[in-house]
């Protein structure tokens, strides 16, 4: 069996084709070209499937799609996606699955990204994971039981924009105030070192190399980034009782920098049986969201 | 088919008959007697099921046991249990079942009454619900997809100690600042009304009436309590998602005072999906933990 994963972005949208113990067969990757809508797109994303076929001398048995946006998964629609609005509301999994004639997954990739840990990077060992995507926003995902957590309308673990501080605190890309994305995603970060050093820099790992040089604001911004995940962190460990959280997407490449503050605080929570049972790991595979898609595609064949 | 609800407390036994749905066909209550240890206790609780059943004119199928401690559900065993130490690490679900020769399930009371707020107080009609038990501490429990969270090591939901405030905080009862139940919790909303109004009362209710008759103090103290609430649902909804968060226990009864600003605090989230979705309920039932438990005992045997 063969799980093609779908990371569909709003500018390139790469493919993935995996065995369901997340081994690559093979990848493409073919320009969204967001003017075209969303049967554009299809048609475009078919051809390159039956391309990639080809070019693997073996057929997809089944798909899933993982896309950044408010999804919902049972009717198969993205009720919200930032990225690219034309796709709002179009029946997207039911026009993939005609196109493809295979059976089509659609899920936030956050969610992927869990089924892509739970699968993949911990070999379905543990039953309890929950996944932070950090990236420009922070995201979430968990696998419960075994099972993926996709709450009453599709929404759960919207990690992101859990608050970790009152009153008020920074301002978050979606309005509120005093959400952990606004202090540990890519914008936050970058914000709280501006205003700390007026320095202008473009990403996370300009702030990330300035600590390592031991620049003082840098690591006064990781202080404050890695107090914000602890509180996040610990929320999560609070409500869900995970086995392992896994940290992927690209900021968590700063690892260390931000997850020594979660591990420090972890350790002097006085829950020990949640807090020293809980693993803290960073991804060592890359785009756990379309890996998992794929394994997931070919574990919904498996359960149906 | 019978279930027996077993709700054992620090000083007082309860025990209540139910059907699968949530019908009450007897109840009983004795004694707790920590002195006798938990094997005097198995004991005395094993006299007193027969006494029912006999009263009844029925037998019960399976027992459910609803403890407010850390328990371990699958080792059948509570990890730590502030009422009663000396059950702490005891065989107790092992125990009761040789003197009832009837399948038990012993699970953290919390949890037991998620159980019973998804099958009795909302007829199974709704497949993810978050319990909010008001007491001296703050609970939690939830159900996901029809099925119960337990958690990794059986600590999930651990809802009074996320952290709702940052830095610092009111101290809770654990040793950690800032978390809910150091707000919302009883001693959390009298300490906060004697640190307004220098006033000494006894329970939160004296808060509720004050507030009632329009003293500033109590009022303002509600207003606290529930900006906490607010923000720990919040949380909760970001995370779990659920159709409904159902509220239990003796403060839950000051209703209106603290679920208003949490309604107030629901409406200016920017995620309507979610936030549009979820509904706010004070669970009409009493006692949600002991009949949780004695459905899911039924459900267990049905499952097995």
């Amino acid at each position: 069996m063969t799980g093609l994963g779908i990371d569909a972005g709003g500018t390139l949208t790469k493919l993935v084709a995996a065995t369901r113990e997340g081994k690559v067969l093979g990848e493409a990757a073919f320009p969204t070209e967001s003017g075209l809508g969303p049967r554009g797109f299809v048609k475009n994303l078919s051809a390159e499937v039956r391309k990639l076929e080809r070019r693997l001398g073996r057929s997809v048995t089944a798909a899933g799609m993982a896309v950044a946006g408010d999804v919902d998964a049972k009717a198969g629609v993205i009720r919200r996606w930032a990225n690219l609005e034309s796709f709002e509301r179009f029946p997207l999994r039911v026009s993939v699955r005609r196109a493809l004639g295979r059976p089509v997954e659609l899920h936030n990739d956050a969610n992927m990204a869990a089924w892509g840990a739970y699968t993949v990077e911990l070999g379905r060992k543990q039953s309890n994971v929950a996944v932070v995507t950090l990236g420009t926003g922070v995201g979430g995902g968990a696998v419960i039981d075994g099972k993926l957590v996709t709450g009453a309308t599709g929404s759960a673990l919207e990690f992101g924009h859990t608050r970790i501080t009152s009153p008020a605190g920074r301002r978050c890309t979606c309005g509120g105030k005093g959400h952990l994305e606004a202090y540990a995603g890519s914008y936050g970060i970058l914000g709280i070192y501006r205003s700390l050093s007026k320095k202008k820099v473009v990403s996370p790992k300009d702030v990330a190399d300035a600590a390592g040089r031991g620049e003082a604001a840098a690591k006064e911004t990781w202080r404050r980034v890695g107090a914000a995940m602890a509180i996040g962190c610990a929320n999560l460990v609070y409500i869900l009782n995970p086995d392992t959280i896994v940290f992927t997407g690209g900021v968590s490449r700063a690892g260390t920098l931000f997850l020594e503050p979660v591990r420090r605080a972890f350790k002097q929570e006085t829950f020990r049986g949640p807090f020293g049972h809980v693993r803290l790991r960073i991804a060592r595979r890359k785009g756990l969201g379309a890996l998992g898609a794929a394994v997931y595609a070919l574990d919904a064949v498996r359960r149906a």
